[in-house]
């Protein structure tokens, strides 16, 4: 399975912990990139993100919205010349939990995906489970799902990167075994 | 007091990180295990995971429950040809706070008695001081309990391990020292 | 920039997480201290913890209390023959939000003023990023703007450690390079 072009990096932090910095870096680094993004509604800090990705990308990055179908958008848009950037996880599956939808169902078939993948990959998503328990059962919930796919996709992950203060820990890579 | 024998393990994490996964998986490679349960209700997943114990165990484990006298529980139960699994702390200070205990006398009394334990320990506690200052009095006071009981524990722990997303970090080894 | 002087350490973690008493080891074992509190209002516990300084110090500390201006007091009081210790960078901010001042611009001055410092100067600060979005807009605001603090003085720092369950890992240490 791990052979030379299979990689799939996940990138774990906090609220601006600077992991979708760090994952954009990994991206450019390699060259031209592809980044899906799973929001639906884009507040002002994602816009002028978004903004900033067009500026300075060039022939760099392509930007596509997926906020449901992530797998098959991952399955589509994979390729050995370029990277995706998955930005991010979370609120893919806010949006899934929105939709109704199965996420153990929707979490395998993320991970299945991966593994499938004809290209490199990188996934963003966020650590929560590190606070209080939350009051609001909802936000309980999300919180479970949350661990559990991150857990699951660290699972089937090359490389695993913690980033808090904006500094990279590596947590897993398949490259040192 | 490091002898070849003496052995206690504290596995943190937060909420559906794997640290319970992670912490049966080191008394399993062992072999028989005695798992000490700290909850008084059990929810939905922990009942799963308790039969899902029992259904595997065959010899290997043992379950007891025991909300407030966790001292007293790892005195009587330790012992040099089983680990000890105590799941978790988190619950533990839960219910000791609820019975109106001396949390720092209680802290001290686990302390105390880890170093003495005739057998290997291994403990999972949540960290839960990572997000915004709760709102809540109470959960203020326990997430202040819990960040000292977390420094006392692995101040006296030989091993002491941080898991996200199922993989460890190991934070302190005696044995590399 | 990084000349044998220049020492900037953060010292990043949570709620009694061991943070402070870690980064006041650090100022300890090398010598005479200057402790910069930028609490207004000291809670018991910090009482304790600055009555105890003042026990133990003779003449190995000194205290000032700086709520807001915190590159200033870093600027007056720097120096190559004693460590500053800042604790800490959350309530400071905290601070600033409550007087309106521009969160960016101080957090960029307190960055430039710490490339400059004449000596070695420790900060404490709080990760809150890794729980649940808080329901409150001004704790998100909160969490955001402490979240791009300690990502800039984490760039400028020297050496940044996370402290949890009293235990140090080391994330950045420009010495390594």
């Amino acid at each position: 399975m791990n052979n030379n072009t299979h990689s799939v990096i996940l990138v774990l932090g906090g609220a601006r912990s600077g992991k979708s910095t760090y994952a954009e870096s990994l991206v450019e680094e390699q060259g031209r990139g592809v980044y899906i993004a799973t929001a639906e509604i884009f507040d002002d800090e994602m816009e002028n993100r978004v903004s900033l990705h067009k500026e300075r990308r060039g022939e760099q990055w392509t930007t596509i919205e997926e906020p449901l179908d992530l797998p098959g958008a991952i399955e589509r848009n994979a390729g050995p010349d370029h990277m995706l950037l998955v930005d991010c996880l979370t609120l893919w599956l806010s949006n899934l939990m929105a939709a109704e939808k199965n996420i153990d169902e929707e979490t395998e078939f993320l991970a299945e995906t991966l593994l499938q993948a004809k290209g490199p990959v990188v996934l963003v998503s966020n650590e929560v489970g590190l606070g209080i328990v939350p009051d609001n059962k909802l936000a309980r919930k999300f919180r479970d799902h949350t661990g559990r796919l991150n857990q699951r996709i660290a699972n089937v992950a090359t490389k695993v990167v913690f980033v808090a203060a904006g500094l990279p820990m590596i947590m897993k890579d398949t490259k040192d075994k």
